[in-house]
């Protein structure tokens, strides 16, 4: 008898499976007895031990049975299932609508394509550092004890939500209670949330133009009618607002993505009114509200929000790191309930030993310490990357100079599309990974820009980096002096 | 001037809130001037300085204006914006269907009423130990690296997904590869993910009946036109399937939840040729099918499949703990890239550091000890269980005796759902936290019965446990001897 081991596991699993394949293929008919133990074992090369372990799973999943004296016989009920249907891996069409908006729209690698390159001005690489890990190792040792390895509950660790309620008091002007808090794996789960919660398909929704991609992508899965409305120093152009009919408008006030305009006051308080009046609802998406390099960080949207139309979404990917997959919702009073039942429908509430973790970092004075630092670091190198591109690229670039944030906006002067493609391309043979602001925009951006991150290089880096750039530019686009 | 302080954050952060309440009520009027910061600061009993930063922090924002010499004064923009909606935070209308069908089918608390009882029965308390918990601590301090900060892309770790391809080999008869592995967090968000990328609104989903009711609520609210079907005791009955129509269906059949009946192979190798023949698919929530006592775990629902069907879904809840969140599924090639799109979508993928560390986990020793261990502690807890129930309450109870999974059902002999009400209330006045098995149903279970998880008391509890409850059945029932 043919019988073919896989080499995937122990020798008993790899026979059970191959025996199994025998008898469903109906190499091995109904009622066959099945070899000698100490045949096979010779036949294969293995021992008889792992041939009767095998029998043995056989006869307990049904396979077999065994007669006392008279040996081991296949059942009859084993036969191959009648097989009129095969998957095509690739070519099946998308099963639901979810999935076929999802295949649609679907861009992840805007801002991480030049991974493994020396200089890399991707947007969200982290800024982390050995202090940090330290300080997280150690919370989270403390926080793995037996009586935190139950569920959490959907809303969150209640300690967290607390240090969340004195944070966002302390540092984003909000005043909330940790019952209007909602612990969330990330802002892109606060989007996720947000659209279960508040649309239906075809339900009108306001993005930013330029505007962040997984909020966008969020919100076309879900099959909202999505309408762009564009952003110009002030940020979001709230004059271009529709008329009516919308349901939530998203926006990025503090700093916008990737623009980098802060909204301004009448701005905000213009949105306020319109949501108001629209019975619509606002995700104010304060991604890296914390970083602000020229004075305190200007209050929160939802701080000036009187009527409770303003769903606050923030994150500790900026501020701690990505990798944890944390944020949290500060939920309107009339949506708690609904935002809480989805989140469990979700995955019934986010991991407790990082949220026991994170509410001891954040009452801990290493947190102030840590946000203290990141500031100083972020700044120096938004220095480093100001100073570079006056240096060696300033007759090339106009630059977008917002004192906040991790990422700054330059436009290429007297460029087209075709030479910022060069550029790019060229800078990534000389492993300097640049990406282009494009792919932010639903429509055409007014010129050729890039999108530079700079969090995840030391100043020193970032000015080689820039002359690096420089260099380029130099190489593509004609010199305008 | 009237200016209140809310007492929340630093004195400077419960100033610039007061002053721009004031600002925006209009108790300040646009123009007017600020008072002097050493009156202002005298009347409030803070410091000048606090004074100074506050009135910084209104120019900042846009809220003052500071004119050399002159003072600061209220700027026009800040006026209050009209208010013609006011949200009542309990009685407004869900805002979409999936929060309307949230709200209809609520209903989590079926296993954890009995929290704080000194013995709880509760179906779900994790079995957790102190050498489980120093693994954790060692394997996640030993991840925490600068270089787990990153986000982990949304099909998770490949070292983690190729530790479960080899559990799976080994334990469950599946060879996959780590490209069809997606992790996720816990089984609920794969329950999720695979509405919506199977499901539009009114698609035909079979469930079992009794069955879990955190897959039952996340398929209502995704609007899934459920069909239920009656388990018997070998599992679901596959010949009331629906005869067309289905979409969907979800099944338990290593260890049916809550029956505890164990799909025998003639049905799973109908279930498969149901769903080749109708182009269905299948969820196998194998939640538990580590745990058998009588022989080696079955191999999986997904092991038998060659049609590419069957969506098998895993869970690390119940062999590591629950608040972990982590789980994973094996994805259909078919449906590869929709589950990754659905993932990314979600919440851009599991956190790094838990991956990580449960992947070194996963390779060590320490987990195969932690898997037998987990299964002696559970086996004798079980026939604890088992032995109690005999003892105490023989002839009161019928045991749904499947040597299996974290807990057993028993029917209650002579009874009608008010004894069993009874029951459950006498009980609880005697410390001693039992569930009926009612809320598994979606139609009315046979007759009452109890599903009793014993995964959380020592044997000796137990034992003690199942005194009390033969104490209580004889108090509420009438003997049958």
């Amino acid at each position: 008898m043919y019988l073919e081991l896989d080499g995937q596991g122990p020798r008993y699993a790899q026979l059970i499976r191959s025996l199994k394949g025998a008898i469903l293929e109906a190499r091995l008919a109904a009622g066959a007895r099945l070899p000698a133990t100490r045949a096979l074992a010779d036949e294969l090369g293995v021992s008889r031990n792992t041939v009767m372990i095998a029998y043995e799973q056989l006869v307990a999943e049904g396979f077999a049975v065994s007669q006392v004296g008279a040996g081991t016989f296949v059942t009859s009920c084993a036969r191959r299932t009648t097989v009129d249907f095969r998957p095509s891996g690739r070519t099946i069409a998308a099963q639901s609508r979810f999935a076929a908006r999802a295949r649609e729209n679907w861009q992840t690698n805007v801002t991480r394509r030049h991974i493994g390159l020396r200089y890399n001005l991707s947007y969200g690489i982290p800024l982390t550092d050995s202090r940090l890990a330290a300080a997280w190792r150690q919370a989270v040792s403390r926080a793995v004890v037996n009586n935190s390895f139950d569920y959490t509950g959907a809303r969150g660790q209640r300690s967290l939500r607390e240090a969340i309620c004195d944070y966002l008091a302390l540092r984003r002007g909000i005043s909330t209670r940790s019952d209007n808090v909602l612990v969330v794996s990330g802002a892109q789960q606060a989007f996720d949330l947000t659209a279960r919660v508040l649309l239906n398909e075809d339900d009108s929704v306001v993005l930013e133009d330029p505007g962040y991609f997984g909020s966008r992508q969020v919100m076309q899965a879900h099959g909202a009618a999505i309408q762009f409305v564009s952003v110009d120093n002030e940020g979001l152009r709230c004059e271009d607002l529709p008329t009516d009919g919308t349901k939530l408008v998203c926006v990025t006030p503090s700093h916008q993505f990737p623009s980098g305009a802060v909204l301004s006051l009448e701005r905000r308080l213009e949105l306020l009114q319109y949501a108001t009046k629209h019975d619509a609802w606002i995700v104010e998406d304060d991604y890296d509200g914390e970083f602000r390099y020229d004075s305190k960080p200007l209050a929160a949207l939802r701080s000036l929000d009187d009527n409770d139309r303003v769903i606050y979404v923030g994150s500790f990917s900026k501020i701690l790191f990505p990798a944890l997959r944390l944020g949290y919702i500060v939920v309107p009073e009339a949506l708690k309930f609904d935002f809480k039942a989805a989140k469990w429908n979700a995955d019934l509430g986010s991991p407790a030993v990082e949220q026991i973790a994170l509410a001891n970092l954040m009452q801990s004075p290493s947190f102030d310490k840590r946000l203290r630092s990141a500031k100083r670091t972020l700044k120096a190198r938004r220095n480093a990357l100001i100073r570079g591109l006056r240096r060696y690229a300033g007759d090339h670039v106009d630059i977008v100079d917002t004192p906040a944030g991790m990422h700054t906006v330059v436009w290429l002067r007297n460029c087209r599309e075709s030479d910022c493609d060069n550029l790019i391309a060229l800078a990534s043979q000389r492993s300097l990974g640049l990406y282009a602001i494009k792919p932010h925009y639903a429509g055409r951006p007014p010129r050729p820009g890039l999108l530079l991150g700079y969090a995840g290089l030391s100043p020193a880096d970032i000015d080689d980096a820039m002359r690096i750039l420089g260099e380029c530019l130099d190489a593509v686009l004609p010199s305008t002096n």
